[in-house]
């Protein structure tokens, strides 16, 4: 039986348990020039809150009764006759929540689980990785020397995030919740410096570590903590809009940056990025990366729980910060 | 005499008449390399509300006690040994609000009475009209076809903004206030639509004007407007941040724009500007402007009031918007 997990509340606020529904279907069928992939991992994004909303995004609207959208990494079992895919090839797409599903290749690419654990390929290796490397060199346009500020500094994308821009040179800040994702970043990843915006007042100890302003600031988070920021900006600095966390479970207006006019006194720009639109290089950063991982250079770490039933459960610590790194789900039941 | 409006009091939010203290002091004298210019006209302008805040910007605070800060158009009536004006040159440059004024000749370039009127160096072919044609050509980055909306449409800034996108083939709709500047902006200066924010619903009258939503929005008014703007951006949109009118006499915190993940939706980036950073295109800049005013393809209108006296009531004008064009002030005694 295939296990899925179907999409049956759009949630006011947090998702919660009621959003979803697990049942159980007969693993499907295949037609001609399908792949069946037993899935083995799924990925969880803070994305996925807002493809639950009924609003223009970047992306469809998730519907309802439809399966639980999501990145996935897992095993051709079937073919029939797909001209790219084989039996026991290992694939990454984007699967959905469930154990099983049926494709026909399209947004599927090969991994090779022996050069990386196969969760990695949805992590550093996969969208947030990616989202990361494409976000800080060719929106942020980092420079060697440049004082980098990235919030969600311990999660998937802003954790390779100061890492990249620590292999090019720059002065790296976290903001990340909680001393022990502080003291990760620093002391396991190699960032300059790491502010706890739990326990410590963002303002004056981004202040204190960025005295001369900075360059780049990475935005994962948006809200309060996207304002502070832009009060630091210095001459031609630029703002990567990749996502705001904080603001994802409204239920009122998003909270607007109230110190944009920044931008006008110091030149910067406020850019927004949907990873999609580098999708044809995504090779090239996979090698890449890749390479840095192999050198030591580039660390990835994964969350990894397990059970498709958790996955509600799970879900929730997108948004309460417990977990650090990329949150993964393993769906396989062996 | 010198008649000269110093600046004596900092606002908290709306400057009025205890802002400023009309004294009378003697002529200056001048000294070796300088020149004595009797100022014909000074230049309104919204920014500046915030010269008179005590806070960093792109330029100084203006000190309590000086003379109000103003860009002016003179003739030099005296020189000693001045290595690039003479007596009878008419200059541009920041001569405050004063009657005259001495300098060493740093910041002023010479103008030309005979090829355009004396108020028009400090509208359409000084600050106001610069800022125009960098913002939107070099920020903005227009390009044939292309959607451009306009705040501020009927005033020094945006009504040149608009003029420019239509010679370069946009299609251009103005955001003004009021019946009049509407009509103003379609009928004299050729632009394609108007919307009156002041009668009617801006979010709704956009959406009719620009249903599949626009390239460029050039924002000198910022608040709600911004936020309607942003709610409407296309694939790669640029916002050029140019000025906030709405904003400049808040006495609680500007009005940050929540629509702001609309960048991200549509990889869309807003941008910061000062006009003092393309100074040495300036020439460039006033030789294109003033072909295209020989050319009827660019109109340039200035509301002049008369006397040093009445500079506080004119100032009121700025952001009560109860003038059309770019707000002068005639402070020459004849």
């Amino acid at each position: 039986m295939n296990k899925q997990l179907l999409f049956v509340k759009r949630p006011v606020g947090e998702a919660d348990a009621s959003t979803w529904s697990l049942v159980s279907n007969p693993i499907p069928e295949i037609k001609e020039g399908e792949i069946l992939i037993r899935q083995h991992y799924i990925s969880l994004d803070p994305a996925m809150r807002g493809w639950m909303n009924n609003v223009r995004s970047y992306i469809a609207p998730m519907e309802i009764g439809s399966v639980m959208r999501a990145g996935s990494v897992g095993e051709v079992i079937d073919s029939k006759n797909h001209p790219k895919f084989k039996v026991g090839d290992f694939v990454s797409g984007n699967g959905g929540v469930q154990q099983y599903t049926v494709s026909d290749g399209k947004g599927y690419y090969q991994v090779d689980p022996k050069l990386a654990p196969l969760p990695t390929y949805i992590g550093t290796l996969g969208m947030p990785g990616m989202t990361a490397y494409f976000g800080i060199l060719e929106v942020g346009k980092i420079k060697e020397g440049d004082i980098v500020v990235v919030s969600g500094a311990a999660g998937a994308v802003g954790s390779i995030v100061g890492q990249i821009a620590k292999i090019k040179g720059c002065t790296v800040i976290g903001i990340a919740g909680g001393a022990d994702k502080c003291k990760y970043i620093v002391e396991e990843l190699g960032f300059d410096a790491a502010i706890d915006y739990k326990n410590e007042d963002v303002k004056s100890r981004l202040k204190e570590e960025c005295p001369k302003g900075l360059d780049v600031y990475f935005d994962n988070v948006g809200g309060e903590i996207l304002n502070i920021a832009l009060g630091r900006l210095r001459m031609h600095a630029r703002v990567v809009i990749c996502g705001a966390i904080s603001q994802y479970n409204n239920t009122t207006a998003v909270k607007g940056p109230s110190n944009y006019l920044s931008l006008l006194v110091n030149r910067a720009s406020m850019q927004g990025m949907v990873v999609f639109d580098w999708a044809d290089r995504y090779g090239e950063a996979a090698a890449q990366m890749g390479k840095w991982m192999a050198e030591q250079k580039l660390k990835s770490k994964e969350a990894v729980y397990d059970g498709i039933a958790n996955f509600p459960e799970t879900y929730t610590r997108l948004f309460s910060g417990e977990k650090l790194g990329k949150l993964v789900l393993k769906v396989i039941e062996e």
